[in-house]
């Protein structure tokens, strides 16, 4: 039995987190203000306020939530995908989607506000090394890789890397011709170095290969 | 014979352009006023409107001027550096470097907020594709690579993309530690796959290896 109060508010809740992330991704930090929020998620700016006290609250919790479901999703959709020689590319290309998704657009903004801004900055320094722990764990689970192994580590770090430098060049435009043609030559690089060190995949050079 | 007139002009105009990247890096967009700029040059706000009718004029100048000026100073660093085999991390540090400078972190600003303003946006993207295909001419210049192959057009590109993400995640913490390891990592993998398309060096296979 659900109470449809407790419904009700959850679903308001959950309303307000998804506004205000696509109000950072498109209207900037700035421009994400509580009362923009409200309009946007059709609610009262006191029905905000009863769920988050303050304008701070209410985005780091929409960032820390979006980007929670964000990661669920991807381990969901990596669950579906057949094992053999596409398999890290279709994983790296999941992991570079939520680079250059709104929560990634959406956290750019904060990111960026806070560099200029010391006291928003102590409170996004903690929520940054959760999402790039996250972010580094999920792919070391999906790409089988062997997270111990100082090479596989740093490639998979680069991949990530590499991954927010393209969700970085597809802020102003619409990047992604240039980038799939740069996910598909890196994740065969990738492939191939992770390959020797992956459990239960034949010997590295017995692979077949593309050079 | 130098006008001392024109020479402080000079001198004036270049401090400007110096201030504003300082500030953008450190107070980002919405706190780099006109204001603000003058005071840390040294300058009166009629001395900057002087030389740059709009604040939006200064900040694309200022951006643009150092940006070249920039990578003039990779170029002539990378033009000491010994060939052979620690050449490519050399370059890449070179370049990651800039990432991880004031003129990216400036820029980072700017393209943050033309993101959520669609006047600012189209003064920016012009600028967003000068810089990425002159860092990238630079790229190929350095390491003496063809980029008429496209795996090797693609590797230099996601060596960018890959400094640009390395540059974003150093600007909430100093992350030099985590950067060298990664880059070292991903360098040897570039020097592997660039070697046989390079003219004037020894096959792939005679050359020694980091496995």
């Amino acid at each position: 039995m659900r109470e449809p109060q407790q419904e009700r508010s959850r679903a308001t809740h959950q309303r307000l987190l998804e506004a205000t992330i696509e109000c950072l991704a498109e209207r900037g930090w700035a421009g994400t203000t509580v009362g923009v929020v409200a309009q946007r998620a059709g609610v009262s700016r006191g029905a905000i306020q009863h769920h988050f006290p303050t304008r701070e609250d209410l985005i780091t919790s929409a960032l820390e939530h979006m980007f929670d479901r964000r990661m669920h999703e991807v381990r969901i959709a990596a669950e579906g995908l057949p094992r053999g020689e596409g398999r890290v590319e279709s994983i790296v290309v999941r992991l570079v989607d939520y680079f250059t998704g709104e929560v990634f657009k959406a956290a750019l903004q904060v990111w960026t506000a806070a560099a200029a801004d010391p006291v928003l900055r102590e409170r996004i320094v903690p929520l940054e090394l959760k999402f790039g722990r996250t972010v580094h764990a999920v792919a070391i689970e999906l790409l089988e890789a062997d997270d111990t192994d100082p090479t596989t580590h740093r490639l998979v770090q680069a991949t990530l890397d590499m991954g927010r430098g393209l969700g970085l060049a597809d802020v102003l435009t619409d990047d992604s011709r240039r980038r799939s043609e740069i996910v598909k030559a890196w994740a065969a690089h990738l492939a191939q170095a992770l390959a020797p060190a992956r459990p239960g995949t034949a010997p590295a050079d017995t692979l077949p290969r593309r050079e």
